[in-house]
């Protein structure tokens, strides 16, 4: 089963160190030696692995960047209309400019924009500008921002905490210029005492943080930071590249009525082609004239285009409200179906971007056993699920169906009835990184 | 005349820090207030703006990206039949794994890949895994090696040389952490006894360069410079993201017979589409699996499907002999024409990217008088050639004949029976990077 996507993995750790581009595309994330590993097609919400046997994507979806669905019919049409009139020349691409102005007025705090390809770009941008405004180079942070130096160097702080509760534990900042150092500070979501002293003792000039990821925000969390950063004359970023067009034709931050002084948008903002932005207060983004940041790819023309036609047809959908109740409705069956099976489950996340785990020590051991089951019967599914306007209320209810049969199982191994080890067919699933699970 | 692209760059620079994503993209850099800023379509050697005009493109062919010309058919084909099956899912896509061998092929001295989608990336991930490989953060460079703090920290140092001769002059390092001063030392190319010395001085385990921009190798440089990495235990990095596959099937190091412990690739890989790669050898590349490099959109799967067939279509056309042909051929008409004219310039660069400067006071105004004549009939050309497959022998006797017409004129400035602001029709054109110029 699946042999053909497992041998061209196993030929891609010997000359992809790590075997994939991102840690949470693993395959050993998922099934070790069974999962399809690599894709010759996906649509809608159907994927198909290199020996064409096609599953639903009950997972990732793309980890998090169809919104849409796979294949999105206009935005595809938009981005083959711009090969066929030429990627990149010498000349720059007037979608920038468009796609500029849309953003603003999606943001109407915000007057500027630069655009980046990549996630930690935009962080790594909104980072140097920030900290080119305030003239400061000490930063706080909450959340995950990407690989770059500026952020792994938590890890080698003097004190305090590090990147456990952010990235993953047991991060070794190797490769990371120790005398970053005590330049980047995290806090813990919802502590306000301690951003506070952070900002009293370490002349913080930047907070970046994401708006809302497995909590809620209390006792007025982002109202009292936002009222601290302007007290503080603190340049105050919002990291929505996750979270942005998940509940709002935005930001997450629109929910909570807060701005920032600049934010990222980056996942969902061209449908799964490779674009993301940097949208800032007119004061602030100027900083950007003064220091250099340029880059050749940055001027290339799918990523502007589809970014215009996906917030084009997101907004025609309202699919930020659908992706919400489909997500919603999926994490309501995990929690009726585990208390129907007595099964104990703990559930995170913003609707659209659901996960779960199981509340037993065998947890990973149950989470391979759900892969593998649903891999079975032709779904790609873990203990987390992205909503994708292509998803329907059909397919949640299939997917119930096999999820409540699984937790049968997995109640039985919890009374000694089964046992897991006997039910797993190979290695189990490694540690997902605590943030994306 | 070009007005709709005008009107839109004043609307962009009120919207974009910068106004564009590239500096050297910026039509300041042409022909202020006329240059046409914005592209509708592309094709061959050919670029049309936005009020349909169409030129030639005798400039930077999309700043050296697109060496088989503009929407070469068998790339987009290749990429077009990427979208209709899929840009993106929850599985990784082959191709990148194809890449990898490829790019194994082409460079037998390594044996592992990673790959992102922009040159600065790519400079980041080689420093993060050459610094994780020999536990020390020192490096010593020369050359242009993108935006990233790692490499504008330079501008911090104490003493020493600044980024003027391998960036730009002037560059005011602001939002660089201070902290990283004194970590990376420029050395000007030839010198290598300035090498020697920063290498048994600043305890340097990583030497990053370009293999040869605007000079050539003196006195065995390059060899000497590997003998110094091998004996010190020092990590040599060639950074090819300009000079890769403009004269050989890889990296300009073919040539000299040098190989380093990692290379990068950028510009020229996908032939417009957004692709770059760090290739190495394995026992330095495995260091990446120690270390968190990870990002979304480095799983998209249009830069490596474009990379793939652009790889053929080089290999199948020997695409950088013919570039190196034309960028001769070109040069060497400047050279003539400037010698015919009694007007002095020098040139520079690559065959395939080739530049001069008018060697007079007025140069800057020299320039701008070209870049403003050759708009007027339809070329998009300036102080600099980048070759492309596209172009061929006819469209550079058309070019060299208004070429000569122009220096002509200047020649008269020169001897002061014209008078270059005069014939100046608006501003001057911004001082461009040294670099790139």
């Amino acid at each position: 089963m699946n042999q053909t996507g497992q041998n061209l993995y196993k030929k891609a750790k010997k000359i992809i160190p790590g075997g994939t581009m991102l840690l949470s595309k693993r395959p050993e994330m998922f099934l070790p030696e069974m999962w399809p590993a690599y894709f010759s097609k996906a649509k809608g919400v159907n994927v198909w692995d290199l020996d064409n046997k096609k599953y639903i994507d009950m997972c990732i979806m793309g980890i998090g960047t169809n919104t849409l669905g796979y294949g999105n019919d206009e935005v595809d049409k938009a981005v083959i209309k711009t090969i066929s009139n030429g990627n990149m020349s010498t000349l720059n691409c007037p979608e920038e400019v468009l796609l500029a102005e849309k953003l603003i007025e999606i943001n109407p705090w915000a007057q500027m924009v630069r655009f980046a390809r990549t996630g930690g770009e935009a962080n790594a941008i909104a980072i140097r500008i920030a900290r080119a405004a305030t003239g400061k180079d000490n930063v706080a942070i909450c959340g995950y921002h990407g690989w770059h130096d500026w952020y792994i160097s938590v890890n080698h702080n003097s004190n305090g905490e590090d990147l456990t509760n952010h990235l993953l534990p047991g991060l070794n900042p190797l490769g990371v210029p120790k005398s970053l150092s005590d330049s980047v500070f995290p806090f813990t979501y919802n502590n306000y005492e301690q951003l506070e002293k952070l900002v009293n003792t370490q002349d913080i000039g930047v907070i970046k943080m994401e708006v809302e990821r497995n909590f809620k925000p209390e006792n007025k969390f982002l109202e009292r930071v936002r009222n601290l950063a302007t007290k503080k004359n603190i340049v105050l970023i919002f990291d929505e590249c996750t979270s942005g067009f998940r509940e709002t034709f935005g930001g997450i931050h629109k929910k909570y009525n807060v701005t920032p002084d600049i934010a990222m948008y980056g996942k969902t903002l061209g449908n799964g082609y490779a674009i993301t932005a940097v949208v800032g207060k007119k004061e602030i983004m100027e900083s950007a004239q003064e220091t250099f940041i340029s880059s050749t790819f940055w001027t290339e023309r799918i990523g502007p285009t589809a970014a215009l036609k996906t917030l084009e047809q997101m907004e025609s959908l309202n699919s930020w409200e659908r992706i919400t109740y489909l997500g919603n409705k999926l994490r309501q069956g995990w929690i009726d179906s585990a208390k129907r099976q007595n099964v104990n489950i703990s559930t995170y996340g913003l609707s659209a971007l659901s996960s779960f785990t199981f509340d037993h020590k065998d947890s990973q051991k149950y989470k391979t056993l759900l892969v593998q089951e649903f891999l079975k019967k032709g779904y790609l599914a873990s203990s987390l699920f992205y909503a994708s306007y292509a998803h329907n209320e059909k397919i949640i209810k299939d997917y119930m169906e096999i999820f409540e049969s699984i937790l049968f199982d997995i109640n039985k191994c919890n009374k000694g009835i089964l046992n897991i080890d006997d039910l797993i067919e190979g290695p189990i699933a490694y540690s997902n990184f605590k943030r994306l699970n």
